[in-house]
């Protein structure tokens, strides 16, 4: 793919990415994803065929994100200190959470309202986050209690996600990081 | 209005419950929730002139819902009980959240993403729950901390069904309404 070809494609992603968090998967038409772009709308279709393959992109762009977090974190030296860093993310995206609520967990609600591939795909997401959770409890030694614990804390994070969302107001999650960060300190 | 038009407009109001938990508020059409209600499309318009307004009826179905639970918990004789009696209601939709996710978070997220009156409107069903929960941890005699415990308690229930609807798993609903019923008792 010549560079313009790449700049064009790596535009319609970002711009897909944007507008999904914004307004929503479904209601992001191509023709927006292409005015938001600046590509051409007839050009659109040499990169992405359809909108499930905006979709995928999408949800790609999101993993890559994630992983350069996860790598981040990793690099704390100690499980407590990687899990302050995965709640610290969520306190530093929370003006974008209180305005457009969780990119990953909104997508995942809009695409199981119908199921398929895209959903699935958007769900593997959430599953490395929480397999990974997972991984620091039981570093601190919580073996057979590590699942239930990594559900409490994706589930808390998620969810003061949709309320800071619900009231726009990034206050809520600098109040309940601040707990899990005290309750991960106390474990 | 007549019997047989309160019937058709109760009919469509509840087929824009199911369809707009089933597939998203935006992607259920009028002529969707119409064939749904077996009401047919010309009708509708008598009854409802805006898809807002079917938006408006679905939250104020929602409100009335959760009016008839709240009085249902405030039956209970002390405020532990209060809170447990609403954690087990999520327990008891386990099945309903692994399938579609909380109808209540996710028509908050879908609409939020627009925002406008319609979104103000569904989250003021968040806003009293809240309170309720919060009037709860203060009868418990945590005055200063009730609204962060508050905060705490409705976003875990939230996250946990956004969790859930991910994996269409319902125990992970079992798993962590099990863990804050504990934590309330050990309060």
């Amino acid at each position: 793919m010549s560079a313009a070809r790449a700049d064009n494609r790596t535009r319609l992603i970002q711009a897909a990415v944007k507008m999904a968090h914004r307004h929503g998967f479904e209601k992001s038409s191509l023709a927006d994803i292409a005015q938001e772009a600046k590509v051409p709308l007839g050009n659109v279709y040499y990169y992405f065929k359809t909108k499930e393959a905006i979709g995928e992109a999408i949800v790609e762009q999101r993993l890559q994100e994630y992983e350069a977090l996860r790598r981040a974190w990793d690099e704390a030296s100690s499980p407590k200190e990687r899990l302050c860093a995965c709640v610290q993310a969520v306190l530093a995206n929370k003006d974008i959470l209180a305005s457009g609520g969780c990119p990953v967990g909104t997508l995942c609600s809009e695409l199981h309202k119908e199921d398929g591939a895209l959903a699935k795909k958007a769900s593997a997401l959430f599953a490395e986050h929480l397999d990974w959770i997972e991984a620091q409890f039981k570093a601190l030694g919580r073996g057979d209690g590590a699942r239930g614990l990594a559900v409490h804390l994706l589930s808390a994070l998620q969810g003061v996600s949709v309320l800071a969302h619900g009231f726009h107001d990034p206050d809520l999650v600098v109040i309940e990081t601040g707990r899990l960060k005290e309750w991960i300190g106390g474990l």
